[in-house]
């Protein structure tokens, strides 16, 4: 654990989260302010700053429950087709929390969507009620 | 083996590429379209459509030959300073070759990376020369 890290904190559950899967290694929950209807992210419970720092089994962790995830987005979501798998290392590559994680962002026909989003605080009821549909 | 699959000829060597990267179950090459200098892709030998689709096995293939390959990209290729790892499941996500694929993508302070990007052919000395740097 890394002191004052956000997602070191949803992992030991001092900052709320609405957590839609884990595993021994790894946890996903909504994304606040998703890029899509659906948006989840994926980390490894323990703390790296960055895909390059992640250990082989937090690795494999994370990547079989972002697997999961993408098939259930796709399966029970209204209307989702298809999912982006995307994870940012660095500043320049847009990440800001500096712990690892995989952003799972299911997609619609003709969806708007673009990279970068731009981040806006999301419906949290709306959220609840796409997140009670993936666990 | 999937009949008529360009990544699938590139894995027996019967399509040309760019190869960067080996390992038992993965390879990993240069885009010929690249979103910046230096993009390249990671999929699995054995076919799968996306990553839905995609073994265990060959799952933690290509996310540990990507890792690797984010760490090379940022350490030796001028300028480099973060990665993009993506990946498009089915077409409303940007899919258009349908056999599994990461994308690594380095980034540049300041660069004008958005995705999705518009393919256009890079110049092939050029991604040859970026190439020798990952070998």
């Amino acid at each position: 654990m890394s002191e004052n890290c956000l997602f070191c904190g949803i992992v030991a559950g001092t900052i709320p989260s609405t957590q839609v899967g884990e595993n021994d290694r790894a946890i996903a929950f909504m994304d606040i302010a998703p890029a899509t209807p659906g948006h989840l992210l994926v980390i490894p419970r323990a703390h790296s700053t960055d895909l390059r720092e992640t250990a082989p089994e937090d690795l494999a962790a994370i990547t079989l429950l972002a697997q999961s995830l993408i098939g259930r987005v796709i399966e029970r979501l209204d209307g989702a087709t298809g999912a982006n798998l995307l994870s940012c290392i660095g500043p320049d590559a847009w990440q800001t929390v500096f712990h690892t994680h995989l952003h799972v962002i299911p997609r619609y026909p003709n969806d708007p969507m673009v990279l970068p989003w731009q981040p806006h605080a999301g419906d949290m009821d709306e959220i609840k009620a796409v997140s009670a549909k993936l666990v």
